[in-house]
This record gives structure tokens, sequence and C-alpha cells, in this order.
């Protein structure tokens, strides 16, 4: 199991996924405000890992204060979780598991529970959510891998992996599914400029489980679709709309067009706390630039001229009408997503 | 002027392509095998440059020969000649500029030219092909500038600019010809992974003469075509087979899909050289291989985990259904390019 994310009891170790693949090494955090540095850095990444980070930096939050009662720490938990909550704007699973610790607190505080019981159960949230993060995965993965060809190649984007989940992964846990239903896949890693989640990442992640990797460089999608080398396209996203538009990784929504043009299937696999019922449409996702010597420069040495103007969106909005399906936790979705996430939504409330 | 190539007397003088935009260093190829060894390492690289540095590199096959007559120099040429021409398979501009020197030679034997006349007209043909080069760019500038919109967005794939010619370029030539008409245009470079051909090269010479310019990811265009900030895609080309399909850098083929799929123009820019009539489909064209460390190294650093299964072909093919115009020296050729190419080369014939 890959410890993208680890509770020692002091607080939270996790994986450095900005020094991976050639250095396996660890940062721990043991306050809100190293948790909200390490997503903001990158060392952790992907929405369900960054939503689950910023619940153990709640949790850290109430843990180290030395507020007294509930009264004198509510102003507290409220910085906490305004501090948590700036530190990257695009995944909506960040911002559902604050507000599912603020509620949580919101209850205590009703419940005249103690600052020590409240501690606890912030915690025990936390824990709640990281368990839940792997079940869910498991979930969409027997879901998703039952759509996946019984052979063939598998386009993936970014990493959606369990190094962006508490384990298992979302896109590789339908990868991961396939595999272990008995059926052959070949993964193609787009390497995902300009952080390489794919080159680094997901090849790394994916080798280690022993499944067939090639990465290749964003661009080569279309020529290796046209040579019929890809049978389904797999990603994750960081918000779906409840249209079904999807914000993910950069470059998503290149390789959802290729897709369509050469009739290949392009799933989106996420847990249900990725689904945003409050955003209507794609437009309303506000997506984060990143800054500009991600793209301009790599390990120090400069790629391009001084001065260059750039451009770094860290992702892009797909249209739902490229979606073949959207695969959850709760089962598969498919169009019109309006009706099918609305209907899901309902059951499940 | 960008000195891409220049005759120095004894040999070509290249700025080297590898080291740009930080370094402007050069490199001087005295004997074929010096410029067949530029070619293969890519410090020069476009299909137009590396077209005349082959014929410079059979001229100085002819001045370094030590045969006293052409008879035995014969067997010698030939073998510089396969020299050349086994540095890069897919740019049929190498082929044509060989094979011109061959016809050249060919004709010289049959007249009785002695070995200095034949070493001083094989270097005036490699001259004149310098020359004829820019002259092509510069036409194919006017007709290409004016298809280019009063004001907007340009994106541009790879570097087919000065640097891929003898000066001046093809897709950058349509741009500042464009621009030299009193447009303004805001080019949008793919940096084109994994040689970075686009954020080193492209943005280098653009920024020098002053035309405003943005590097992007590969995997960013679709995001900016979406939101209306491109209003057209202008490439060169390494191989135009005689129905319109084209070999270019790789990933080319993805941004005509995605211009297709946004409704903005795709235009092929290309001296008639680079039209290969005895290769009917983009089928029949062959696409390099090149090292697999170009994709999984970047300065000496490591990017992807020991041993995954990588890809880097240096080309792909858009089919001419993607394929808006194609923009030649000779005038702008329109769908369909069976008819309009083989009707442009018996004109030109």
């Amino acid at each position: 199991m890959i410890p993208t994310l680890t509770w020692t009891g002091e607080g939270v170790r996790f994986i450095d996924q900005t020094r991976l693949p050639l250095e396996e090494s660890y940062v721990l955090a043991t306050t809100h405000e190293q948790v909200a540095d390490v997503i903001v850095t990158m060392v952790v990444r992907g929405a369900p890992a960054i939503g689950v980070s910023a619940a153990y930096g709640v949790a850290l939050g109430a843990i180290q204060s030395r507020a007294a009662t509930p009264a004198e720490f509510a102003p507290e938990f409220e910085r906490v979780c305004a501090r948590l909550a700036s530190t990257r704007p695009t995944a909506v699973n960040l911002f559902w598991a604050i507000d599912r610790m603020k509620r949580l607190f919101g209850n205590l505080r009703l419940s005249g529970a103690t600052m020590e019981q409240i501690r606890q159960r912030l915690l025990a949230e936390a824990h709640a959510m990281y368990n839940e993060d792997i079940a869910a995965c498991k979930a969409m993965g027997g879901f998703g891998g039952a759509l996946l060809p019984q052979q063939g190649g598998v386009l993936t984007h970014c990493n959606a992996g369990a190094l962006a989940t508490c384990g298992y992964g979302t896109a590789l846990g339908v990868i991961r599914s396939a595999v272990e239903q008995g059926k052959h896949i070949h993964v193609y890693a787009d390497e995902t400029r300009p952080f390489l989640q794919g080159a680094r990442l997901t090849a790394w992640e994916l080798m280690a489980d022993g499944i067939p990797t090639t990465v290749i460089c964003d661009n080569m999608a279309a020529s290796l679709m046209r040579q019929g080398r890809i049978h389904a396209v797999v990603v994750g996203a960081d918000r779906i709309a409840s249209n079904g538009d999807t914000a993910n990784k950069i470059g998503t929504y290149n390789v959802a067009i290729l897709a369509k043009e050469h009739g290949i299937p392009f799933y989106v696999a996420a847990p249900w706390s990725t689904i945003d019922m409050a955003t209507p449409t794609g437009d309303s996702i506000p997506i984060e630039e990143r800054p500009a010597v991600e793209v301009t420069h790599h390990a120090g040495k400069q790629l391009t001229p001084n001065g260059v103007g750039i451009c770094n969106p860290a992702f892009d909005v797909t249209p739902a009408r490229f979606i073949t399906a959207i695969v959850t936790e709760r089962g598969v979705l498919r169009p019109p997503y309006s009706t099918s996430l609305r209907e899901m939504d309902m059951v499940a409330r």
C-alpha cells in the first residue's frame, strides 16, 4: 500500500510527491499551517487526498489549540478552516471536507461537548474520511473496471491514483480493478506537463503494482489513438458540476476531444465528494493559475527565453458532452448528467 | 537576420539549436560527416534547413575529395549522399536536396566537367538552394499572412521559423508577414515536448523580432481555444503526401483535431520541396522514432522511474481533411488537395 498520507499520532506524514519517483522521502506536518503548506507546494496533491489532508489539518488545529472551551476555540477554528480553504481553489473535495468538519464542530458545540471531546471527534472524523476515501476508490474501481475492455490500451492523464487519494486511486483504481478482474490492460500515461504527474507518479505507482505502463508526451495521444493503440480513456476529476462538466488537470479537455474524434470511450472516475451540485456548469468552476516557473524551469534549469509570456492554468473543464460515463462509488452515471446526477444525489440523501 | 546556417568559405557554421535560448553558440562543419552529425544531433533541425544543410554536405564531400576525375569521384559521391540521406527519415526536403545534387552531378559528368568545375557547381547549387529557401519563405509569408486575422491569437507548434529554414521561416514567416502587413498578432507557442522547440526556439526568435509571444504547454491548447483566445493555427511540415496528408512534429495532429472541434482554421506552411508527389498518403510516410532519453531526461535529470516504457515518435501525420489550406511559395492550396496539388505541380513543371 502506497503511504500517500498517514496519521502518526503526532501529525500527518506525507510522501513527498514533488521528489518522486527518484527519491522516496517524507514530510511530517504537525500543525494546520504545515498541512496548508504541503497542499500549496504539492507535496500532496489530487482532489481526494487534499480533501482528507485538510480534514486532518482541521483536527490538528483543534488538537494544538490552547483554548479551554469550545466558545473560546470557535474563532480560531474559523481561522484554521479559512487557512486550509485558501490553499487551492479548484478541487471541491477540499471545501467539502472542511465543510464537513465545520458541520461536525457546530453539532458538537450545540450538544455541549468539551474541548477534549471536540479534539477526539474531529480527529475521528478525519480518520473516517480517510477510510471512506479508500472504500470509495475500491467501489468505483469495481464499477469502472467492468467498463474497460478485456484486453487493450488505456490512456490516463495526470495521476488519479493511490497518490491522489488515501489509497487505490480513482482512475487508477478503475485500472487496478480491471487488472484484478483478469483483464489485460496496458496503460499509456500522459506525462502531464508542467508538473509531470503522469511521468513521475502514475508511472511509479503502476510499476510498483506490475501493471505494464508506457509514458508518452501529452502531444502523442492523438497519434497513438489513430494507430488503434488506445481503447479507453480514464481520468480523475477535481470538480464535477451538476450538469456533468468536469474540471480536471490541464490537458484533460484535449484528451477528451481526441477520444471523441477517434470514437474512444472517455470515462471520469471520482468519489461523490468531487461532485458539486451547487455549481451549475463548468463555467462557474474557478481555475487555479499556477506560478510561471513551473513551465519555464525544470529542476532549476531554465527552458524558455527571459521575459516570454507564460500560461499555466492548472486545470481545464471538459464539457459533459465529451464524457461517456462518470464512475463513482455509488455507481456509473450516464448522460444526460443533469438528470442522472440529480437522481443519484436524491437517492443518497 | 538569425544565422541558422552560414557558409564561411571553409564549411557551414550552424547556430547550435540544442543550446538555445540560453546560450548562443556555433558549430562549424567542414566535412560531410560533420554535417551529418549536426543533423542527427539536431544542432540544426527543421525540414527546409536540413535540406539545404545536406546540399552543403554534398558540396563539402566534393570539395574535400582527393579524386582526380569525376569517374573516380562517383562512388565516393554516392557514399557521401547515402551518409547524408541516412540522418533522418521523415522530412522529404532532405532527399529532395540530395536528389537535386545527384541530378546536377550526373549532368555535369555527362557534359564533361572537370572535378574543379564539379566542386564549384555543387557549392553554387547549395548556395542557390539557400537563397531559394529564403525567397520561398518570403513568398509563402506574403500569401499566408493575408489569411491571418487583422487582430488575434495565432497558435503554432514546434519551430517552423527562421531556425527551421535559411531565414524568415515557414509558419513563422506567415506570422512575420502578417505583422509586416500591420496585423496585430499574439503568438501562442506550444512548448512542444520532448525537445521543446516551441519553448526554446520559437519563443527566442519571435522575441528577437518583438512579436508578442506566450509559451504554453502542449496540453493547454484546447483550453485556450475554448476561451476564444486562438483565432488561427499555423504550422510547418516535414512531408506532404500527394493527397495533402501532412507529416509534422509530433503533436501537430492533436492541434489539428482541437482546431477542427473549435472551428478554428488550421494552416500548413511549407516550401514546394516539402511536397512529395510520389507518396500517395500519409500512411506511406516513415515516422522517425527518437531515443527514449529525450522523454525520460531533461538537462541530465531523470524524470521517469527506471524501466518504464517510453514512446518517442518525432512526427505524426495530420490527415488532409483537417487542413484548411496549404500555403506554399507558389500560392495557397485548398481542398481537395489531390486535385489542387496535382494542378499546381503540373503548372510549375
